[in-house]
């Protein structure tokens, strides 16, 4: 058996979105006994719901299972930096610690552009780690795109 | 019969979601054909959901309810300056015109801190109305933060 970590399930999320015809985006969300408690990819097609980003999804599966709109202490890997949205909605779970891979200079909302955890409006800022599997990542998305043209 | 405009549709909202014990804030969803779609007020408590702001509510019933991830020529109003999750919703629906009352200088996205909308990373901006009904909105609010105290 090969020891998976949490990035390399959240790119196996991250590719079951691309089979689905989704944007290749997948994220894992980790309780802190360390029990992977939701992992899911985009489905914003297939749910016709722009809300339906991976993070979005696993972080409401969390809170829906914990009985609570916080999740302190959970940690969240996802395979793309976070969109304004996604970040929000990490700040406001109050989530620990925030791992991602590639970097997203054209939507992304922690390193670029509306650099969400950046600001005194925002009230709880992770811990970040980016670039973990950064290149696996990168090359999921630009396969995706590619073939879409 | 009084007539009663959307932001007053909006504030009934509010009102409602202040007696569940949510933070007051209403959200409308009004199609291009002028038809209201949609009408909710916070219930991130209720649902144990870190999304489920009036805003996200009405975008993901009008979303279904389109069968679309996006609600291109529809208007939303609510009571209260978008948080930066929600503004990035509303950017990602595609949503015309976007209207709110009161200010949010501690937790606003649109004209404080991340200005979601105000970045290249934006993929769309809807036209922005601030400042109707914002006394009553503030109000609501104010209202309902001194009672928990």
């Amino acid at each position: 058996m090969v020891f998976k970590s949490h990035m390399d399930l959240a790119l196996d999320q991250a590719r079951l979105a691309a089979d689905r015809g989704e944007v290749p985006v997948g994220a894992v969300l980790v309780a802190p006994s360390g029990q992977i408690v939701a992992k899911a990819g985009n489905r914003t097609r297939e749910l016709s719901d722009p809300t339906a980003h991976a993070e979005v999804l696993v972080l409401r599966e969390g809170c829906k299972a914990l009985g609570s709109e916080r999740l302190s202490g959970y940690d969240l890997y996802v395979t793309l930096e976070p969109c304004p949205m996604c970040a929000a909605v990490i700040s406001n779970a109050r989530i620990a610690r925030l791992y991602y891979a590639a970097a997203d200079p054209k939507s992304g909302g922690v390193a670029h552009g509306a650099k969400v955890f950046s600001h005194s409006q925002c009230h709880h800022r992770p811990e970040i780690y980016d670039g973990l599997s950064a290149t696996e990542a990168e090359d999921l998305l630009k396969t995706f795109f590619a073939n879409r043209r």
